[in-house]
């Protein structure tokens, strides 16, 4: 077996830590998230690393450079998923990682660093809400309002630590000090369909482009559907309806991409006129700038559509990060390795998701790899990558890794 | 106190009948329902009627016309609320009728058929999700398949039939045959603002609308929000959102009522494009051609705009009936007793919510009087109605069973 069909026999093999047997989620903190913890440690194992699970649940492997205790460079990304998952998103990442320690094996010994793996813990947020967790935890951002932040079964963050068998009391310690690091790498999934459309197996990330995300709740009045006509009728769902639409047709004629992904409406009678919508947004763009200048916009027509149809809007932004600019000399190191893999004059992109090295980004110096994803395809089962381009990828991860080693 | 005081008083009355003590919620077969009607039992007693439960738990009171056994004009209306209720829905119509016949006391003897009141135990359908159970079974129509019907407790209607003291094999001996029946009246608030925007008290109803209910299924592709460019994007909310916004314009400019109370989408991640959305469509119009047109009008722009997406779009129907024509000769009952209260052109209307009127229709005929109610509200504790209008209403429904003595 080859080293990158290895990698995607290993990815798929993750598939079954699943809360269903019909499709991929694992969500932070779940059964099945420990087991996937326990079986990427005896890969980390197996490839000579010690392990061990931090205080937020990160997934880590550690070999030491040419003494103990040096400041390590640290390669990974997550092992959480979204509701029904592909394989690769986050978990392609870490197998590369250990995979290119395996390689690398004895070599390592030599290193003026220790070279560390980490499978976060939780970076999609799906279960609580709030996204980047794990990595939060490591960069020491913990935000302590944090633990009253409730799953779908009403849990609570701190009880699901506890559950876990981990003390809540205890996160502070897995934090990660910029003295402990050397840099952050990370392989990773296009997400996106600009390699593939270029025909190119990997790229050189130059920003992680942060996304604010908002609620938006829409006020109208319930009502019944047979006895109201339209000029009482205050429908929060119509209302909430024109926002997407708006939403979607002003994104689409600007640089900047905007999603809503969650509905819910109340009472929810299929006989009552909804009296309340409330509804996600998650908004990006390739600078902060144009980012909040677009929800400016959207803000502004949303509140006139609602004020004119009498129905009450509000708005809670519930997460927003700065973009990331990846380091320039780590990105040397990736632009290096991707040559060692047969392209000298690596594609530039910026990274439209959110990535775990946006918040590493705050303790140490961050790069990544893009590895071409089949029609772009993320967060679905759908989603595939090419043997060739893991095999591409391992060189130039590996390379990468010793270019850093010049460097340092 | 006058007649119009008690009745009202009445109603409120009924509201200490409740599964909270908070808000009013009486379902079917609750203990709730058994205390109202021993409540409404003996205020019928006291009206010098005979009473009885019958087999699927409708009140009955009866007084025998000038010879005993004749068949029955029926008056009435339901004892069952929606959560969160007010207090006039049904239980106004079933009081009133108790009221008529105290007023008419020993002229009963003298009349050609004997008079009935019912207070009919489901009309909303609130617990088993299926309503207008009560007048059904008095309509012969109970379907044998509703028995495996559960509600939130999982809870069959067969099991629920036995713990109330019912036999769920007897449900046949509720079914009232045309012979035993002249008629059936029934009183209810207009649940529409449209005779308190004519400054009326009473309205003559035409037909009661029969709704027609779809789930309508929008598919596209759920994939990363961020690493999804525009052109590649199969947003089944957009397009589910655009069908909604289309909806209300197409209804609002015709004389349709179309309602989509219930939303939900796949997967349901904050940056998770949705591949899924489920919405209802509950259609009413004053007659079933114009709403089986808008029915098609409306199916026919939602696949085009889904096409034009790229989205797949399936429809299930989930309920249809027919609308019911109240019967000209006794609507004429109902008109010359409004005129009695003073009115002598009285306002037509078409009920856009279901009423018991829609089953008992199937046995014998029917027609209603509607009395105007505050602001349109119902279906919620800020229903409410005039003294002054009940008063109007107890003299026209009176006379109205007298005009149809003098018919029959």
């Amino acid at each position: 077996m080859s080293r990158a069909t290895r990698v995607i026999a290993r990815c798929t093999a993750l598939d079954r830590f699943s809360a269903s047997p019909e499709h991929l989620e694992r969500v932070y903190l779940s059964r099945e998230h420990a087991a996937a913890n326990a079986q990427v440690a005896a890969w980390m194992r197996e490839a000579g690393m010690r392990t061990w699970v931090d205080a937020a649940g990160n997934q880590y492997g550690r070999v030491e450079g040419r003494e103990p205790g040096l400041p390590a460079l640290l390669l990974g990304s997550h092992l959480d998923t979204v509701p029904d998952a592909g394989s690769y998103d986050g978990m392609l990442g870490v197998l590369m990682a250990i995979e290119v320690v395996e390689e690398l094996g004895s070599r390592i010994a030599d290193l003026p660093f220790a070279v560390e793996v980490v499978g976060f813990s939780d970076e999609e947020g799906t279960r609580f809400g709030k996204a980047l967790l794990g990595s939060s935890a490591a960069a020491g951002r913990w935000d302590t309002s944090w633990w009253e932040l409730t799953d779908g079964t009403g849990s609570t963050l701190a009880e699901a630590f506890t559950a876990f068998g981990l003390d809540p009391g205890g996160v502070g310690e897995a934090q990660r000090r910029p003295e402990e690091l050397v840099g952050y790498l990370e392989a990773h999934i296009e997400q996106g369909p600009y390699l593939e459309a270029a025909d190119r197996s990997l790229g050189d990330v130059t920003t992680i482009a942060g996304a604010r995300r908002f609620l938006l709740q829409v006020t109208g009045e319930a009502r019944h559907a047979g006895g109201t006509p339209y000029p009482r009728r205050r429908d929060a769902l119509v209302g909430a309806s024109e926002a997407i639409t708006l939403i979607e047709a002003t994104a689409r004629a600007s640089e900047c991409v905007a999603t809503v992904g969650q509905i819910t409406v109340q009472p929810g009678g299929v006989n009552v006129i909804p009296g309340r919508a409330d509804f996600s947004l998650d908004l990006r763009a390739a600078t902060d700038a144009e980012r909040d200048a677009m929800w400016e916009e959207l803000d502004s027509k949303i509140a006139a559509l609602c004020a004119a149809r009498g129905l009450g809007y509000a708005v809670t932004e519930t997460h927003r990060a700065p973009a990331m600019v990846c380091a320039p000399w780590l990105r040397a190191c990736i632009v290096e390795g991707i040559a060692a893999a047969g392209d000298t004059e690596p594609m530039e992109l910026w990274s439209r998701a959110g990535h775990d090295g946006m918040v590493m980004g705050t303790v140490t110096d961050v790069a990544m790899l893009f590895l071409r994803c089949f029609d772009g395809i993320s967060h679905h089962p759908g989603e595939d990558v090419r043997e060739i381009d893991v095999e591409r990828g391992l060189v130039a991860f590996k390379a990468a890794v010793l270019a850093v080693a010049e460097r340092s």
